[in-house]
């Protein structure tokens, strides 16, 4: 280890920053990285047919010798979700809180890597050795439980970063975050402050969970038929407070959507759900209750095609089906991009003559993360020396450092980074370092980076208009056609409607042969591209379409 | 004309129930059709490579001689876009207002049609007769000036259509919403309301226009540089309302963007805007003036990629630049399923330096639309014996449904409609009558009508997983192999890094090829129906993709 190395402290993002998903911080010293989370994001819209979004560790991976531990903060896919593919390529032992584990040990059986990988549960009594550097933990609160802040102890000072929080001043299972650790943390001092930007944008501070509990007791308690539930899986503390409605109003409950299953499994296993007995009921004896003492928790609150919800109101559902009468609550907002596929299920519900608890109408959703006034409070708990805002668009970090600069963190302190941004701080002295190469991995089925730009360009152009095959067979020995030029085509036009245009398009490739044969055009490459020429002028002009088209010139 | 159709009034809708968009009413007694808008929708998401959509007017075409006018109610696309389309399939007089009449005519000379249409400027006196049919109007308020409310009087009672309306009590020109007049027709009787169903969901009132332009001098007042305010092209109250602001602080105004300087010139000359002389400067002229003297209004404001203001964000508009200490006024809030774009625009601008003053964090825009309260406020001037919710998804129709029954309609009375479902009134009696065919006609490109389930099917198919084109030439003495099979894939794979996957998918396919000829397959259809499934099922294992898969067999 030379001088240098070891008297600096390197921060900085592999995921998470000026975007939403696909966590990933790193906090360097020396020969010691620490990994914070190891999260996915889902696609962009251009990302045509792409499943998931990891980031790219090639850092890591060439410094997989130093790397000493990748902690969780909680349970949610933009955190956890890319452990199977990150464990698939570095051997490296990993920390988090009991549920947290037991939602990754969950993830990495299905990836057959549970045994691959050294699993540390720990909790906010925790303090963990990873080379020079030693961690310690603060729970927060959160829309999943058992999420934790990291303090990384550092020769030159703690970096602590929030994870994902806000403060719950009522929080369902009545665990308080651990403020007077934050507290003490902070008056010892905090070298740098990375912090979640999520809701940096909106004013005051976000309700309590509990608010969202009274609003769904309200509906049980009115309701005349069956009432269904759809919020998101992970949010443990939303299906607390469904299975106590239950409980009040003597209803059973019923589990549908794969997801929701395996999680109230591990929830319930673990202790972090507590389910009265007798209450749950399987989904096949729905039928056999009244309608008035049934209820039934689902995914399905953003409106996904494929989930428990939308088979439900579309009759589709092997096993429920939603009813004239029955009462819904979509227990969420809609996540940006969502907003109609939610509400057309909405729709969906009240045309089947269902009764629609949602968000437009209702107060049925809090968020998880803090909002500008958690920010400021968990500011002024830390006291920072530097400030990174974390977690969030661009507009959101920028709006996180203009709260910071209203606490009193100096202006010249505050960095917003981009993925792969280095912050180097080395006596006490903080300033951009190298930049760490990083980006963006794109998960298509079981292929890991085997689709990039050009893929993405041609699936784009492939769904704007379609394509045009144009096969023709030419005679080795003096290139006259033998068969062909035959034309097919796939998303462009009813083939049937256009038989005259599909002609004449034959007819313009007939001749750009013709022509190309007369200048003796040779080289398959230049034919080819007359093809591909005249006919895009050709279609342009009487479709004013763009379809991509593909000559495929064969010699017998 | 036979006694029934005489005695009978029929109300419908071509377009514009259950969803956003194309709307077009009808309102047909005994031989005389009157329809109320023609307008286009923009293409849902999965409508992969539409440009627009408009209703399907079978019904007209057919009933050509009965139709009397079209009847347009204000300038808005989903109003009047559907116009060019339309007046091409029939011949029939149109009606509208100065305005929307010069938005029009616009649109016409685009499409050569001017000369082919007789127009009819009317306004809130006009009284216009349509074979037994009368109508009249009565003003409303909107976001965009000389929108009418319709009344049609009919043998059967007067049917009223409120076209999109808000009650705006402190109007940016003034005007008033036509109330007493609204009052009188109430006063009278009317038969059947048909009113804008779009923010039946939200509480109260809709805000004044006003209180936006208070937003706006606010920003002005502030800004130390130059202004950029980005808004609906039609919504010219703004529009006039930044003049207004240049006006009291001293800057001068340049118009960027097509529809915006278009909208601006008609507006203009008819007397709808009124900017003060020396006010508008040529973009060209921008960088002679000092920064703190300059504004500059433009379109753009839903982050739409080809818009002026991203170009000019992203430094490759011709004229504009926005630079460092500018102020960016993002006058809007994003349309459903935009809000990802408008966040990245937004990040872009706040990257450059610029201040961005947008809907998340500032008042900077109010709906045209009415809400709860505003819907009351008709209903109960209007006082309708039957009223149909329009302009709405089914959510927004019911919610308004409800509101109507919350001030005393009959729920008997009440009918919520989907397109071509009719309304039958006679002798003061409402019930359902036959269904009229109807449904969305897809146009892309040139094309209207070429483009439907199987193209856009195919289309979302290769946008997922992309294509795999299969060729292969035969012998057509004795069936051998002469030529491939060679595969050729787009938006399927990177080829490069993929070679031993479409090797080993070329072996798959000379199995398959071997063993049809084994068998003695010789149908086409049968061997291309062979490779398919093979080369679907190898690929699937080893990828998880589902490509198109495209056998073409040449035979020479």
């Amino acid at each position: 280890m030379t001088r240098n190395q070891r008297g600096k402290l390197l921060i900085f993002a592999l995921g998470g920053l000026d975007e939403i998903g696909k966590n990933m911080y790193v906090v360097q010293y020396g020969n010691d990285i620490v990994v914070i989370d190891s999260g996915l994001m889902f696609p962009e819209e251009e990302m045509l047919g792409i499943d998931i979004v990891i980031p790219d560790i090639t850092y890591l991976i060439e410094n997989q010798d130093k790397v000493r531990g990748i902690i969780l903060t909680h349970g949610h896919e933009d955190h956890i979700g890319g452990l199977p593919y990150i464990l698939k390529q570095i051997k490296v032992p990993i920390y988090a809180t009991k549920l947290t584990m037991g939602l990754i040990e969950h993830k990495l059986k299905e990836a057959h890597l549970l045994n691959d990988v050294r699993r540390f549960v720990i909790n906010n009594q925790s303090e963990i050795s990873l080379g020079s550097l030693k961690a310690t933990f603060f729970y927060t609160n959160h829309s999943i439980p058992d999420s934790v802040g990291v303090c990384i102890h550092t020769p030159e000072g703690a970096v602590v970063h929030t994870g994902d929080f806000k403060f719950d001043m009522t929080p369902v299972n009545g665990q308080l975050a651990d403020m007077h650790k934050m507290a003490e943390i902070g008056k010892k001092g905090v070298l740098c402050l990375l912090s979640d930007s999520t809701n940096a944008e909106r004013p005051g501070f976000t309700g309590s969970e509990r608010t969202v509990g009274e609003g769904i007791k309200e509906v049980f308690r009115k309701a005349k038929q069956r009432v269904i539930v759809a919020t998101f899986a992970s949010n443990i503390h939303r299906i607390q407070q469904v299975v106590d409605a239950c409980y009040i109003y003597g209803r059973k409950l019923a589990v549908v959507g794969r997801s929701m299953v395996n999680v109230v499994n591990i929830a319930s296993e673990l202790g972090y759900l507590h389910i009265p007995k007798d209450i749950i009921i399987e989904p096949d004896d729905i039928n056999r209750l009244p309608a008035h003492k049934v209820a039934v928790i689902s995914t399905g609150s953003q409106g996904e095609s494929m989930s428990a919800l939308n088979r439900m109101a579309n009759a589709s559902h092997r096993k429920v089906e939603i009813l004239p009468g029955d009462t819904v609550i979509i227990a969420a907002t809609p996540i940006p991009g969502n907003e109609k596929m939610i509400g057309r299920i909405v729709d969906q519900l009240f045309r089947i003559g269902a009764d629609v608890v949602y968000s437009t109408t209702s107060h049925v959703h809090v968020s998880g993360h803090g909002s500008q006034e958690d920010l400021k409070l968990m500011l002024n708990l830390m006291k920072p020396k530097y400030f990174i805002p974390i977690h969030g668009e661009y507009r959101m970090l920028r709006a996180h450092a203009q709260l910071a600069e209203s606490v009193g963190v100096r202006p010249e302190n505050i960095f917003i980074c981009d993925n792969g941004d280095t912050v180097e701080i080395s006596g006490g002295k903080a300033r951009y370092g190298p930049k760490i190469p990083t980006g963006k991995v794109l998960i298509d089925g079981l292929g890991v980076g085997d689709v990039g730009n050009i893929v993405l360009r041609d699936r784009k152009l492939l769904s704007q208009d379609g394509i045009l095959v144009v096969v023709v067979t030419l005679s080795k020995t003096n290139g006259t056609i033998l068969s062909g030029p035959d034309i097919i085509s796939r998303g462009f036009v009813y083939v049937r409607e256009s038989e005259q245009l599909l002609e004449d398009a034959t007819q313009v490739v007939n001749q750009t042969m013709e022509r190309c044969m007369k200048d003796q055009v040779s080289e398959w490459a230049s034919l080819k591209t007359s093809i591909r020429d005249s006919l895009s002028k050709f279609l342009y002009e009487r479709t004013r379409r763009r379809p991509m088209i593909l000559p495929i010139i064969m010699e017998v």
